[in-house]
């Protein structure tokens, strides 16, 4: 089965969530939008597909994949669909339900982490709401930043098959998901993760564990791992780093 | 099966969607923390299981759901495992897929409602965060609400099976998420609503057949069926809705 990933080419976004867990488990996939426009991809075969009104699925918003006929969107939805077929989750029903439930508290944890930068509209420039984003960012950083990191941490340590994964026994894509955000977190607020890290030990050394997999390694040295920027979640604002 | 519902008592919330399905279906059911403490119950009972350090798989935030010894948190994801069990969602893997990628973009849309009176912080009051909440709540008004209800009256229009259902030929519990939304909409935005609601003509006759099905008419009737207040998720504030 060749996937078909649809997101925005020149962000990490929530995509990123996707494409780790395809290149750990060294899934056949295209990256759609980030091909040729020649070749038929690129944005606008992403647009075509998300405006399509013969579609009956459609999707509100990238990410979303395409499997043969399925279409299937929602970031933690494509990881619940994609767990199974790519090892990425246990066997059983009810770590699929826990991994999910983990997966949609990273959901939420991104949202949150976005509306920093972008507390009054996405339709709006940083620029335009940048008073308000240094207020919000200063209540993620002392309040919410703690809280989802601790939330995280706790799981690991009371994991029952033991502190070095998110779910059961083996990797799954909730730990991909844990790399990324600690990844993201540095990039963007440096200062207040340089001062905080130290609290999450086993958060520390989940992602440390997770960069040095061979397959993921060798992604984020490839030109597929897009670079951080200032136009993706995790975005780095110095007078949002106070 | 006895469910024992988790949720804060005052409020109708994230909770709301849960309470829906389990009415819909005549399901046995508890709503732990509205019941009395004397009983054990009440919100220490929330609390305690909350905060209980031996439990492996701890809830991030109410609402979550025991279901015998296992408890499943995330609304979206409470639904996802009740929806086979109490009927509320078609039998094969591809529609119970796009039925749960709906309930997340449900969710997405309601963290977006929450905000228009907390765009800053949820630790601080409304009155703390007022022209922000102003100047979100009228992007939300212009942007997001066509936005979201224009997609999800395409749903409805697509839906091979028909207009009468979110997903498929019969009721699911997207359906009742659809009817939570425009009715909190109404209550929180009667302005905005009585404007808009006429180019959604599909979302507004599914939120009347909702409201008159047996079960559920007789549950918004009842004591069990909170009333709206500016505690929840759908607050009414006159200077949000000009």
């Amino acid at each position: 089965m060749r996937y078909e990933l649809y997101y925005w080419p020149g962000i990490q976004g929530r995509g990123e969530f996707i494409r780790l867990a395809l290149e750990e488990a060294d899934a056949d996939y295209v990256d759609v939008a980030r091909r040729a426009e020649s070749g038929g991809m690129g944005v606008p075969a992403l647009m075509r597909l998300l405006n399509d009104d013969t579609v009956a699925h459609p999707s509100f918003a990238p990410p979303f994949l395409k499997a043969g006929d399925q279409i299937v969107g929602q970031t933690a939805n494509i990881l619940l669909f994609l767990g199974p077929k790519l090892g990425l989750v246990p066997d059983d029903e009810a770590s699929r339900l826990w991994a999910h439930q983990l997966q949609l508290t990273v959901a939420d944890f991104v949202v949150e982490v976005h509306d920093t930068h972008h507390p009054i509209s996405g339709g709006l420039y940083y620029k335009d709401q940048k008073p308000e984003a240094q207020r919000r960012a200063a209540d993620f950083i002392a309040t919410r930043l703690p809280k989802f990191l601790g939330y995280f941490e706790t799981i690991l340590e009371r994991n029952p098959h033991g502190d070095q994964y998110m779910v059961g026994a083996a990797l799954s894509y909730v730990d991909l998901s844990m790399f990324q955000i600690i990844e993201g977190l540095r990039y963007a607020f440096p200062r207040s993760m340089k001062k905080s890290e130290p609290d999450y030990p086993h958060l520390t050394a989940l992602h440390r564990r997770v960069s040095v997999r061979p397959r993921i390694a060798r992604y984020l040295a490839s030109a597929r791992r897009l670079p951080f920027n200032t136009q993706g979640i995790f975005r780095h604002y110095k007078e949002l780093d106070a």
